[in-house]
């Protein structure tokens, strides 16, 4: 019987133990897509409980607390102590079991703070003062957070308005590991609620310095914003989108829509689909002149629970896996950028396990052999990033692509405690290899291979993709 | 190697076999959606024959011997004995190696009978003379199945308009097993034939004793109706729906559509929709209102076969599974519930299984803190009830919600040899949990706590969900 | 730890190593369905180099090329040299490590040539001499190559325009594997474009001898090809399909749309879409009168790449996975010719794996108990034809259906060097069945029954089924 999470934790075959511990464990973290505050990183933040760095703002947490019948006031209200919220996550915890939540809060709690003891409601004080305690000491800084688990790149999550005052700030500080930011335009599309729509654009008007009174004002601002992230080491762009869109549209009417809009006119859903259509291309254009790596994280519905999502907002545990049969449009978008030559790298990310084949065998129609892993299959993303989703993610990509391509992990996370999921996913990766040098399925004989494809997958894949 | 179905059917592990056989195998079952003939029960039926129990209506066996090669007569033929019939089930037993209904078929004849023989055209005879002799003793009636088991509850599927007189009969014959009614309205909204649909409100009408002639008639005679349900110790409702509609209506609009097709006027599609849509939420604001928990079994496409439903009716073995985008609408249906304050516990059950992930994270949606699991993703249902089906099920609830909070397995069966369903998903449970600790993903000192959450699964957790 | 690709390759239980060494492996071959080039067989051709027979026209190696980065004029370029195109090969096939591709490689290497070294830079050269000079011997000849894998039919894929000439060949040289055609009328129901649709239409004219000015012309002449087809022992049809199509239509609503793209002009997309259901009805009808087997295979989008493909054509490596909900219309089209009894033996084969439980329940509403399993799901298909995909079909296939009846492997292949495909299937059910017997999920005294079944899966069910 193997232990709980001690060293060998996921790794089923001594295969598998050779690859992480010679190969995977080594490599420093390249977080390419995370949701980390960076005026934290900037002021090298230090949290004041547990409660805070943990509980705060972590909505996979709420869910699994509402879900044990946990009042809200212990997940999200004003009402109640750190020490109160902290009980409820502790008596929730035991409840968790076979749910990815109990494997990160334990080697959450053991890589950041040495702490191999269970969290159940026996053990919360005494954890919760212990880490409480670590928190307030210098050790434990957002840097030093960072520096503990190997970092060497971080990417941020950014609207073409902000300053990036907190990014250039690391860089001035000479802070060693790099804080880059990452281009996520989400609001330039989101036309469904003129007022707000215009709102945005007057901001972005004012953020660029350029007069937006039409449709191409504002892609020459946000040309602008773009040469600056662009400047300050920007490498990716990341698009949050329900599905694909892939109208035809001429560029009248991209042009009235726009004036429609921001005239405060509410639009239909042709012309909304026509916009988004239009804008989707317009960034994918603007990614393929930089060089730039594209995301497209797709297939969420999102705030579901009207009542919550008016007391709480957003990003608050309310969402979930939608049912999109986008394929079509999907290619149909590829397409257009590639006969065009402006397909730049690009991510595919789905939310529903269901699309894995699909997406992966996507890939394969726009691989052009300029770059090794053009088209890449994101990683298992929100709800799929754990044991099981990843594993899925991982065999389909092999099966229908090629693994040894990969980029890799990402933490897609707003906590500085996430960086295990790094480690738990290169577990997972070597496990798998492992079972099948195991089962004859590859050759023992390729041992140095198979261990360069593990470092290559989690650190020089991503390294050499996207040009840190 | 393991040997076919001895005590340790189906455990893999040291940890698995002590979850079940100091746990799961303890508890009595309850049964909370099932279709088991309410007069069966009040009036003790003694079976003829092995295929009266087995073969008569189990359109499982039926699809398989079809699939074998066997004629429609040794299926649901009028012209063929008990024993001809018998005869055919045991050539094809062999056949169905692989399909859950060789496991079912064994541990049917090894716990209701002691039979450990496999069946097969060899073995035939022997196995219907005994099983059929012994079925005609008294340890082998209705009831006495039923204690054989240790059921401790069953919950039966019927009507509003049925009168329940078999359900009161149990109860005052002191039958110590409790015989519950569960609240069924399907007809209730099935307005795609207008005769058939007014037929059904004048039945409603008359058992009622309401005048109905318009909408908030026919409401008022079901809530009468549901009352009466209710005193009759009824806690759930159950509806069986292609898909979930969640159209937009007034109540002008349904009650002008009531008229027109009360009236013997053919709905047209979108009539149709809206006045689905109206009957979900009535249904579920009437459950909410008497704490009850509403299920809702989606996702099948039925009578697919148009020559054998004329000759045989629904429910013969020619349904399958469909294919549906439903998540948003779901999510819409429900959150409108929620938004009133009147969401019940509700339980959500899918038939393709590419919806577990979608239902999984739909969970997470509504879960509001006031009960623990108080959305709860159904078990296997139908072609899902096997192996396969119930790990992919309880592997996706655990990973995106709460296993610990599942209320588990029932039988959704009109037999009463099916309860060895129940020692089957507790077997695979434990086998699930006991592999993971032997993997060392779940702590190996946390036994005391899987085995109260086996128990829990199995057995508490359905007995405080539905306040039996 | 197993060795890589020895006799036990797959085989993880001395249980699956029984099935297979003394029965799968015994078995000939029945290739049902493959896209052979006939007059290569006529002419017992022989290959050039092991380019020409391993990386010409295979479009999964391109892919998996250009994927690893490898520039197109290594894949189908006329500028580089057979070695060239090999050395790139050689390069990429350690980064197929995961992919079925690496396995496959290395078992044919090993299977036609003896060659037991992994392929690899390094052995590279070695490799292409001695497999590209075996090639030039007659031991290596078309012919040959069949012989060595003891193939006993093939099924190749035909027009109903060609000629059979190569099939005639081969039968009058008393080649004693039997060639047969299979009837591929695709192009009768393409009226997308109507200049090709005519194109198609007069050439059918002139190879049947029948004037056609009407639609009734047109199924006049493609019977008369049918039964050409039937004379030539032709046993089979086979269908590509986006999707299902089974639109309500009249006779007068064909012969019109007949008419109109016979007369040159563009149909609506509800006119392709009538002409479509109609063609499939046909179709469907003729395949039932001769007794013959349909298949459908459906699901994947094509030629999603508009540059390579104005390039190189259809089939070379831009199509996936694409997203139908076809579950209803695959029902209402089976159902219509079931209700008039004209249902043939059928076979569907899906694409995205999400449709296998939908496959799987599909099966039995058609079942009617006239030939064991007269509707089958056909094995995995294209990117499904790996371990993966394979053992998720037949997984559905057991749990939901009847395992016992499958009638097996094809190839679905270009390649005279694709048969160790048939093994690599035998090896997974053999390997399937025996982790069931190992687990105690099937009972060891059974292994007579299991051998059985075995053989019947990989030769004797299709020799049956298929009547050859």
């Amino acid at each position: 019987m193997k232990t709980f999470l001690d060293k060998d934790f996921l790794l089923q075959t001594d295969a598998a133990k050779e690859l992480y511990h010679e190969h995977a464990a080594k490599m420093p973290i390249i977080d390419y897509h995370c949701h980390l505050i960076p005026a934290m990183v900037a002021n090298d933040y230090q949290f004041k409980s547990l409660t805070e760095i943990w509980l705060g703002g972590d909505h996979y947490k709420w869910r699994a607390m509402r879900t044990n019948g946990v009042d809200e006031r212990y997940c999200t209200g004003t009402d109640t102590t750190d020490w109160e919220k902290f009980e409820k996550w502790a008596e929730t915890v035991p409840y968790t079991m076979r749910n990815p939540l109990y494997h990160w809060t334990h080697l959450e709690l053991k890589t950041a703070f040495g702490i191999e003891k269970l969290l159940s409601p026996k053990t919360a004080r005494e954890i919760y003062d212990e880490c409480t305690a670590k928190l307030q000491t210098p050790e434990y800084s957002a840097r030093n957070l960072m520096r503990r688990y190997h970092v060497e790149v971080v990417c941020t999550t950014d609207d073409p308005i902000d300053s990036l005052e907190y990014h250039k700030k690391c860089k001035d500080d000479g802070f060693e590991i790099k804080v880059l930011p990452a281009w996520r335009p989400d609001k330039a599309m989101a036309v469904e609620v003129p007022a707000d729509f215009r709102a945005y654009v007057e901001k972005l008007s004012d953020v660029s310095g350029l007069t937006i009174s039409r449709f191409d004002d504002m892609i020459a601002a946000l040309r602008k914003r773009q040469d600056f992230f662009a400047s300050m080491g920007c490498k990716l762009s990341d698009h949050g989108i329900e599905e694909f869109y892939a109208e035809d549209y001429t560029s009248a009417e991209i042009d009235a829509i726009f004036n429609k809009v921001y005239g405060g006119q509410m639009l239909t859903q042709s012309e909304i689909l026509k916009f988004k259509s239009a804008m989707l291309i317009v960034f994918a254009e603007m990614d393929a002149e930089k060089g730039w790596t594209q995301q497209f994280h797709y297939g969420a519905i999102r705030n579901n629970n009207t009542k919550m999502f008016k007391q709480l907002g957003p990003d608050t545990g309310f969402d979930s896996i939608g049912e999109f049969n986008t394929a079509k449009v999907m290619a149909k978008f590829l397409d257009k950028l590639n006969s065009e030559g402006k397909l730049a790298k690009t991510i595919l990310y789905n939310l529903n396990p269901c699309a894995n084949e699909v997406i992966a065998t996507m890939l394969g129609n726009f691989q052009d052999g300029t770059v090794p892993g053009k088209i890449q299959f994101g990683s298992g993303w929100w709800f799929l990033d754990q044991k099981d989703g990843m594993e899925k993610q991982m065999n389909a990509l092999s099966v229908l692509g090629l693994l040894s391509r990969f980029v890799g992990m990402l933490t897609d996370s707003r906590s500085f405690l996430s960086y295990p999921r790094h480690e738990y996913f290169r577990r997972t990766l070597c496990n798998l290899i492992g079972n099948d040098v195991e089962n004859g399925l590859l050759p023992a004989s390729e041992m140095d291979f198979l261990g360069q494809m593990v470092e290559n997958i989690s650190y020089y894949n991503a390294k050499n993709f996207f040009q840190f």
